[in-house]
């Protein structure tokens, strides 16, 4: 036998009962999976909540201790409902958007405007009108082209909170950063000089910048330009699953360099640095997460010892920590539906586990090759264990939804079966490929389970079809 | 200037009109885009129609030079609606379905069940009821569980019509095919003979095969034992978006084998085999699709020279064309949001172009780093081309529509832009990430447009959502 239960990457609330069947938040998987159905997306509140306030109390502790102020944004993009938006808010944190879409559920939910941030790369005007109309406390503006576009739909009796994105040229994810001059990729403006003279042909002459600035100093002098634009400050970001900090603390260095020098440059010191986030998480047994004391600590510090050098004193911060809040706080429950050993061609056997959902409600296997853990949750087997690969429904041999996991030998059709960690991303990026409905997402909380988002029908997808 | 129009990959519906802008069907661009907004997903119903037809002539005129019959079946996984369902149907295809929800779609088009297949490797018992209900012609079985499992829910007095999935070792896709020993995936039963003692124990052991038979044979042993099914044949699929047709020959010689072994062991010749398909289309300028006439003629001929050798008679088959019908006769139209000029580290400049989509209504760039070809479709521009990359709106680095494709150096905000050959795996994959609602597929025939499926709107989304 073999079971990671209680321990990450679960959620706190998951626990084995006494005839060896998983509870989470106190709600037995058997009598779920009876209420609810499978597959089905189970939110353990208790932990979303207390991961929300952990970051919110390493934070603004770690920065109080530095005399600066802090705000932690949830990512809407893992995963938004009404209720999480609602949580979250609860919780002390604020809310990034990145769609109009994502707008609209944090505004039902009751968050202020002022307590909503909204991305994105490429925001229609519609989406602009609409932040603006509900008072959105920032936009952060990506491109030279939505600077313009945010200035137009402002007034300046109105001014809009802009922040600015840059790029640093540090990328992180997963056990190291790197760090380029420039970054090939659609958000943001870098902070590199240019080294060619045709630089100015490529970003667009503008009136206050001249061929030697960046993007970035472009963009912020952009801003300063439109009397319809309040510029809030810089914002970065470095990437996402991130587990070394130390990138952090070199990208925080250009922004916080770049804010002194358009002080210099212009005599706007701006108020706000948003550091970004994309903290990782435990998925598998023995991962270890970003602890949220250590990084508040780390980053602090290293803000502070930045400013002591350039000489200007601490904006506040905002930081986002992505999938940290509500990744650990899902799993996903699917019912097993077959069993096959199939012999590869190293004459081993690995087993393939089918079960009654896939790709469509978890695209990261497939996607990013991301890696997940499993477990039979029903009940509690002493059977050794197999090799195992636990694959979806989908008519494709690429849907797989645990590469490999070592299961239970007498895993049988019938078994619920739980993967942990897949409460950021599943849902958010769930499809309906082979016609399959989205799952529900059901909170788990104190013994008792309330769906919050409702399970798809066949006449959901059906009613879209005119015939 | 640079235009590919027409030509492949587009459908033959797509031309340049008298001013420039681009026509679909005889529809201009800029009126569709008027009517039904972007992104909108176009179908080219001729196109569609056409290469249906195709299909069906190719494989007929060719199997009856060598004296079979063959049934040609559309993929649903690729995209399926009611209209196409029927569209397909009334060329003389067939319809293979994956789960209960395209079941669904094909009966509400009024295709027989008689004319419908259902695949999948882990059918629910409620799909196989429905199924056998609605009198489908043939449910292609997967593992020993399910042979079980059908053959339950079926009855001596209505037995169910199976084929078996069989591994033959042989992978395709692209240019090339690989062959090996056993397969590591989800789909099938595998062909080759086990070589350790211990297979037995592996793969269960069955009253009317012994421990030298591979799990194809006892899959098919299996059936026979089973008074509820009736075994109408073998089923093999090599992969998808094949482009060298050999694959399909060596295939196809290891299943007619395993059928001549089959009627030695027991004496039953099955009647048909499923060829299986995933026949490759082109999405770039310059790349070529297979053949209808020639991939007919070389695995007709190809079947008829291992019958001869195996002194056998030839059985009934069918194939499989997959995404060959629909997916060259989609198009994506988007609009341009934003254009951002971003140096590399190699010193060049790429110009990123946003689109009002992205990953959501097409996955298969970040999924499989599939490439794609794009064009400003909504005048004719004559200015220089660049490197440009378009990517979508959404909150992610990934979210890459078309990697790289040379664009008018004048593209800009406004611009209608189209993206050729997504009408397989675009609609069919979509999601909402971001909250983003999915696009219309919108048939274009004889210069009118109606919507086959509507554009989803934020209500059908916050709909789900209990709050």
């Amino acid at each position: 036998m073999s079971t990671s239960i209680p321990g990450e990457p679960w959620s706190t609330g998951v626990a084995r009962g006494a005839d060896g069947a998983v509870t989470v938040g106190g709600v037995d998987v058997r009598a779920f999976a009876d209420e609810h159905g499978t597959p089905a997306y189970v939110l353990d509140e208790a932990d979303l909540r207390a991961r929300a306030r952990a970051y919110r109390r390493a934070f603004e502790t770690a920065f109080a201790e530095i005399g600066a102020g802090v705000d932690v944004y949830y990512a809407g993009k893992a995963f938004l409902s009404v209720a999480v938006a609602r949580w979250v808010h609860e919780e002390g944190l604020r809310v990034d958007t990145a769609t109009g879409g994502e707008l609209a559920v944090a505004l039902r939910a009751g968050v202020p405007g002022a307590d909503i941030g909204l991305h994105g790369n490429n925001k229609s005007d519609a989406e602009i009108a609409r932040a603006l109309d509900a008072g959105v406390g920032r936009i952060i503006v990506d491109s030279l082209v939505e600077i313009e576009r945010v200035a137009d739909a402002a007034s300046v009796e109105h001014p809009a909170p802009v922040m600015v994105r840059v790029t640093t040229g540090v990328h992180a994810g997963g056990h190291e950063y790197i760090s380029t001059a420039h970054e090939d990729q659609k958000f943001g403006l870098s902070i590199a000089v240019p080294t060619a003279t045709s630089e100015h042909v490529v970003a667009g002459a503008l009136s206050s910048s001249d061929a030697a600035d960046s993007p970035a100093m472009r963009g912020l002098l952009a801003v300063l330009a439109r009397p319809e634009l309040r510029l809030l400050g810089i914002h970065s970001h470095i990437g996402s699953q991130i587990l070394d900090p130390s990138g952090f603390e070199v990208a925080a260095r250009a922004v916080l360099t770049l804010r002194a020098q358009l002080a210099e440059r212009t005599g706007v010191l701006v108020d706000e640095v948003d550091l970004g986030g994309g903290y990782g998480i435990a998925y598998l047994p023995g991962e270890v997460a970003l602890d949220p004391d250590r990084i508040a600590k780390d980053v602090a510090a290293s803000v502070q010892a930045t400013a002591t050098d350039l000489g200007t004193p601490l904006p506040r911060f905002s930081i986002e920590p992505g999938r940290a809040i509500v990744g650990p706080a899902g799993l996903t429950l699917y019912t097993v539906g077959t069993v096959k050993p199939v012999r590869i061609d190293d004459g081993s056997v690995r087993t393939y586990v089918s079960v009654d959902g896939g790709m469509s409600d978890n695209i990261r296997p497939a996607l990013y090759g991301a890696q997940y853990h499993a477990e039979v949750v029903g009940r509690l087997s002493t059977a050794e264990t197999v090799l195992a690969r636990v694959v979806g429904k989908h008519c494709e041999s690429g849907d797989i939804v645990v590469h490999e996991v070592r299961l239970p030998a007498d895993v049988r059709a019938g078994d619920l079966l739980a993967v942990a960690a897949t409460g950021a991303y599943g849902r958010s990026m769930a499809s309906n490929y082979n016609h399959v409905p989205r799952p529900p997402v059901v909170a788990v909380t104190d013994g008792s389970s309330r769906a919050l988002v409702r399970r798809e029908t066949e006449d959901d997808l059906l009613a879209l079809d005119l015939g």
